[in-house]
C-alpha cells in the first residue's frame, strides 16, 4: 500500500527525472519526509548542512560550478529566513535554486506552535515565483497539483534569466515512517519538460542595428559578470577583430580568453584627465552579461554617455547601468555578434576610424599594464602584492573566488592575462555581500574535483565561517586571508576615513586571526610575515596534497592604504605632463 | 547652514526624545548618515556589530532586557535579509525593534549596483508595518514625512503587541559629511507620543464572564510565556488561591513568584494514564501570554478539549493553540484577575468541587517533584543532571536563558523552585530557532550588569558563534554548553532516531567542542569530565571576577537517549499498578 506521503517521497524522483543529481539539506523534524526522500534517491547527492545561511550559499556554489538547478531543504521556522540572503544572490546573480522548505499545515499558522512562522511568499521580490503545496493528498487533483509544481518550478528555475524558486511544502503529522515501513519512487510519473529555444534578430531588426552601427566610428563593447563560455568568446573575438571594437571587459566577466581585451579601465580611468576621457568617449555602447565591478568605468559611462547604448539579453527586465540604454536586444550575445558580424558593417574609412578608437583604448590598457608591472617588481610584501602574487601562481586549471569587497577590486586593478585560460572567475557580485563568499567558494570545491582558490578579507571570512561547519572533505580548496583586521576599505574611502567614527564604526577593527579556526577543522594554517617565505610558502600552499589550507597575511588599515595610495600615485604619474 | 542630510542626522534625535536610549549598528557605507547621527548622539548607546544576524539577536536582547526600544542600522543589500531572523523572532515574542536599513535610491534599484536589492517590505508578515522615507529633502513636506514616520514608526512598536517595525530609509550619494563640515541635532522637533491606556471589561462582559465562571468547578489557568510581572503574579496568587484555581505554568511563564503553582505538567502529563487525565480536564481554561513549551500539555489539553476557552489579551490576534477558544477578553491579565476577582463567583458547595480539582493537580505535581528529586538524588553526571546543578546554583539575581530546543525543555522538567525570586528566564520561543539563542543571551549581558547564564546546546551554540565577533566585554555573561555534537533530539524522538539516516541526516555529529572558541575570544574554559570536579567548578563558574566564562560537558547523543528514558521509566513508574 502507498504511504499517505507517497506524493511527497515522489518529489525526489520527479527532480531526478528532471536532472537535478545534487541537493543541500539542512537537519530537522518537519522537513523529515522531505529528508528520507532526497537522502534515500540514489542518482543524487545529498549533503548537510546546520547553518542554513552557509547551506544556501554552499548550493549556490554547487548549482554554479554544476550548472544545473540544486534543490535545497529547509525544516519550518526561521530555518527558510536563514536562507534568504542566498537566495537574494541567486536571484541576481542567476542561480538556479529550488528552495524546498517544509511548513506546518496552514491551520497551525499563528497558533504559538514551535518553528512557525508566515511563510507563504516569504522571499518576496528574490524568487522567480513562490508555489505552495497541498497538504492533503486524498484527492488525486491534489496529487496532480504537486507534480506539475516541482516540474513547473524547476522549468522556472532554469528559464532565462535562471534564478531562485520557492515551494512552500506545508506536512502534516505523523512526519516519519515507522521502522518497518518503506516506500518506493512511484514508476510513472509525468514529467513536463520546457525545451530550449534560441531567438534571432528578424531581418528589419538587424537591418536597423547595422544601419546604426554604420553610422558609429566609436563603438565599444563592455562585458558584464557572466561564466566562461568559449563559444561566446571566440564570436565576441570575430566581432572585435573584424570590425575594431574594444572589448572592456572586468575580471569577473571572464572574457581572459579573448585575445586582446582592456582589463584595466577601472586602474585608468580613475587617472587620466579629461581630455583623455572626451577620447575614449564611445558614441555606442554594447553590453551584456550581468554587473561590471569598476566603480570609475560606471562614472566615466554615466559622464561620458555614449549616444546609443544597446544592452543584450535574451528575455527578463534590462538594467539601465549607465542611463544611456537604447535599445534591448532580446536575443544571446552569441546570436547578436554571429548575426550582426555577418552584415555589411564598414567601407575602408570607416574602419580606419574605428581603428583609431580601438588604438586609443589599447594604448591607456598598455600603459597601464605597464605600469602595474613596475609597480610589483618593486613592491614590499603587502596584502596587495600577494593577490597579484597568487594570481601568478594559480594552478593551470582552477576556479578563483573573489570574495568582496576588497579582494575582488583588488584581483580587478591586477587583471588577469589571455594566457590564464584554464581559470574561472566566482564572486558574488548578485548582491556584492560579504555574507557568503565563504561557502559559495566551500560549494565549488564540493561540487569539483578542480582547485578552487578563495581571496577573501578578514570580515568576509569571519562572518562566514560556519562554511566550514559540516563533515565534508575539502581537499581542492585554498583560502588566502587578507587579514587587515577589519574593513580596511572604509580607511580607503575619502568619506568614512575622515569622521571621527572611523576606527570604531567604520574599520571595526575584528582580532581574531584565522589560526585558531584552522586549528578547529583540521586545515593546515600557513602564515606568510616575510617576502622571503613567499616562494616557499606558496609552493606549500598549492600542493594539492589532500589537504586544506589556508594562508593568512596580516596588514593593518593604515598601511593598505598607504599601498593603495602609492599605486594609485603610480597610475597617477602616467598622466602627469 | 543646515546640511542637506539634516532630516536623516535628526532621526537620533528624534529616537532619543521617544526615550530611545540604545541602538545596534552594523557598520556600512550606506547607512554612514545614520551612523553618524546615532554615534555622535549623546543620549543613545550605540555599539557596532559586524555579522547582522547576530546583531539583530544581540538588539533583541538589549530590548528585552531593557523593556524599550531598541534601533537598529544596516547597510544596504543582503545585510538587511540577515536581520531576518531575529526580526521574526521578535515579532513572534513582541520585542520593539525600529528597524532602519539603509538603501539606495529608488531609481537604482535593479540597475545591478553593488549592494542593491528590493528591500522595501523585505521583512513581509514579520513587521507589523513597513515604512519608506522620501529620499529628496527639499520640501517641506517631506522633512515632515520623515519626522512623522519615525514618531509612528516607535509609537507602532510600543504598541500592544509589541514588535518590530521597518523604516527602509534611500540615500542619496554624497553620505559623508566633508572633514571640518558638522552637524547639530534640530531644536524644533516636534513629538508625538502615544500615550498609554488600559482596558476594563464593562458591566455586561464582566457578568457575563463571572455567570459563567460560577457554572464551573473544574477551572484551570494556564500561563504562557512573558516576563517577570510582580503586579500580575500577585492577582494571579490572590485569585488562584481565593477560589482555588490550579495554574500551570511552565518555566517560560516567570510566574515563580506564586507560592503555589504546577510547574511539571509536561512531566507528568506525558506518563499519567487516560483515568487521571480524565479527572485533569477542566471544564474552563484560562489563558494569558504567549507560547507554552510543554508538548504533551498541548496535546492533553487538544485531546480532553475544556467545554470554555477564555484567553486573555489586551489586543491583537489571539491564538487558538487548545483548539477550544470560545472567547477574547481584551484587557490585561492583571485587570481580568482583578475585575473578576472581585465578583462573587462561589458559594460553599463550589467552593469544595473546586478545592478537589485544585487537589488532584496539586497532587501530581507533588508526586513528580519527588521523583525529580530522587532521580537527581541518584542520577550520575550528565548534560541533564548538570542542568539541575547549574539551576540550583544560579546567582540569587540572574537572568537565565535557554536556548533551544532541549535546554528549555530540560529545564522545563526541572522547574523552578519559588524561592528562586531573583531569576527571570529568557528563550527564543517566538519562532523557537536555534540561530540566535547566545546573541539574544550577549545582547542581555551587554544591557545589565546582572549575570547572565546561557544554558544551550552545541548547535544552537555554534550556529550563532558569531555572537562573540566584536569588541564589547561580557563579564557577566556565562555560558553552559551541553555538547552531544549533534542534535540529540533527534535521538530521542522515536520518528527519526529509527530512520536509517538518523546519525548523518537528523543528529548530524558535529565535531566542534567549545575549547578552541574560548581561546578565540579569550573567554576561560572550564570541563566538566567528572562528578567530582563538579562543585569546584561550579564555584569557579559563578565567581564572577570579570572574566567571561564557558563550561562544557560533551556526552553522545546515545547516552543522552538512555538518561532522559531513565527518566521517564521513573516518571511512569508512579502510574504502574
Amino acid at each position: 500500500m502507498a504511504s499517505r506521503l507517497q506524493p511527497i517521497y515522489d518529489i525526489a524522483e520527479i527532480c531526478a527525472l528532471k536532472g537535478v543529481t545534487e541537493a543541500v539539506l539542512c537537519p530537522g523534524s518537519r522537513c523529515a519526509p522531505l529528508t528520507v526522500s532526497f537522502v534515500r534517491h540514489q542518482k543524487i547527492n545529498t549533503r548537510t548542512f546546520s547553518d542554513e545561511r552557509s547551506a544556501a550559499f554552499i548550493a549556490n556554489g554547487i548549482a554554479q560550478s554544476k550548472s544545473k538547478v540544486v534543490a535545497m531543504i529547509c525544516t519550518s521556522g526561521s530555518a527558510a529566513y536563514n536562507f534568504a540572503p542566498a537566495v537574494a544572490e541567486a536571484y541576481f546573480q542567476r542561480i538556479p535554486i529550488l528552495i524546498l522548505t517544509a511548513d506546518r499545515p496552514k491551520e497551525w499558522i499563528d497558533q504559538l506552535d514551535g518553528q512557525t512562522i508566515r511563510q507563504q511568499n516569504i522571499y518576496g521580490n528574490h524568487v522567480k515565483k513562490s508555489f505552495e503545496l497541498p497538504d492533503q493528498y486524498d484527492h488525486p487533483d491534489s496529487v496532480w497539483h504537486i507534480h506539475r509544481t516541482i516540474n513547473e518550478a524547476i522549468n522556472l528555475c532554469n528559464q532565462f534569466p535562471k534564478g531562485p524558486v520557492h515551494v512552500n511544502i506545508p506536512l502534516r503529522e505523523p512526519l516519519y515512517l515507522s521502522e518497518d515501513e518503506t516506500f518506493q519512487y512511484s514508476d510513472d510519473l509525468k514529467i513536463n519538460n520546457k525545451l530550449t529555444a534560441d531567438s534571432q534578430l528578424d531581418e528589419d531588426s538587424l537591418k536597423q542595428l547595422a544601419e546604426q552601427f554604420v553610422s558609429f566610428n566609436k563603438i565599444l563593447i563592455v562585458a558584464g559578470q557572466q561564466k566562461i563560455n568559449f563559444e561566446l568568446s571566440a564570436a565576441i573575438e570575430k566581432f572585435s577583430t573584424d570590425h575594431r571594437v574594444p572589448v572592456l571587459a572586468d575580471i569577473i566577466s571572464n572574457q581572459h580568453h579573448l585575445k586582446e581585451f582592456v582589463n584595466h579601465s577601472d586602474v585608468f580611468l580613475g587617472a587620466c584627465k579629461v581630455d583623455i576621457k572626451k577620447s575614449l568617449r564611445p558614441e555606442l555602447l554594447i553590453t551584456f552579461g550581468q554587473s561590471v565591478i569598476s566603480k570609475n568605468l560606471k562614472t566615466f559611462l554615466r559622464q561620458y554617455k555614449p549616444k546609443n547604448h544597446w544592452h543584450i539579453q535574451p528575455d527578463g527586465e534590462a538594467a539601465d547601468t549607465f542611463q544611456s540604454l537604447t535599445a534591448i536586444l532580446p536575443v544571446s550575445p552569441i546570436k547578436l555578434f554571429q548575426q550582426l558580424g555577418s552584415e555589411q558593417l564598414k567601407s575602408g574609412f570607416e574602419a580606419q576610424k574605428r581603428d583609431n578608437f580601438y588604438r586609443l583604448w589599447e594604448a591607456e590598457e598598455h600603459r597601464t599594464i605597464r605600469t602595474i608591472k613596475s609597480f610589483f617588481k618593486t613592491a614590499q610584501l603587502n596584502e596587495f602584492s600577494l593577490v597579484n602574487e597568487i594570481i601568478n601562481h594559480l594552478p593551470e586549471e582552477c576556479n578563483l573566488h573573489l570574495a568582496n569587497s576588497m579582494p575582488v577590486r583588488y584581483a580587478n586593478f591586477i587583471g588577469l592575462l589571455t594566457e590564464k585560460k584554464g581559470i574561472e572567475i566566482f564572486s558574488n557580485r548578485g548582491t556584492s555581500g560579504i555574507d557568503g563568499c565563504v561557502s559559495t567558494a566551500v560549494g565549488h570545491a564540493l561540487a569539483t574535483d578542480k582547485p578552487n582558490v578563495l581571496i577573501t578579507g578578514d570580515m568576509a571570512f569571519f562572518y562566514d565561517r560556519n562554511a566550514f561547519w559540516h563533515n565534508y572533505k575539502l581537499p581542492n580548496l585554498r583560502v588566502v586571508v587578507l587579514n587587515n583586521h577589519g574593513g580596511a576599505i572604509f580607511s580607503m574611502i575619502d568619506g568614512p576615513s575622515k569622521q571621527p567614527e572611523a576606527n570604531d564604526y567604520f574599520i571595526t577593527n575584528q582580532k581574531l586571526t584565522a589560526k585558531s579556526l584552522t586549528q578547529e577543522f583540521d586545515f593546515d594554517y600557513l602564515k606568510l610575515d616575510s617576502l622571503k617565505k613567499l616562494k616557499n610558502l606558496l609552493k606549500d600552499f598549492f600542493d594539492f596534497d589532500g589537504r586544506t589550507k589556508i594562508l593568512e597575511i596580516e596588514y593593518n588599515a593604515e598601511e593598505v592604504k598607504k599601498v593603495m595610495q602609492e599605486f594609485k600615485n603610480q597610475i597617477r604619474s602616467n598622466y602627469d605632463n
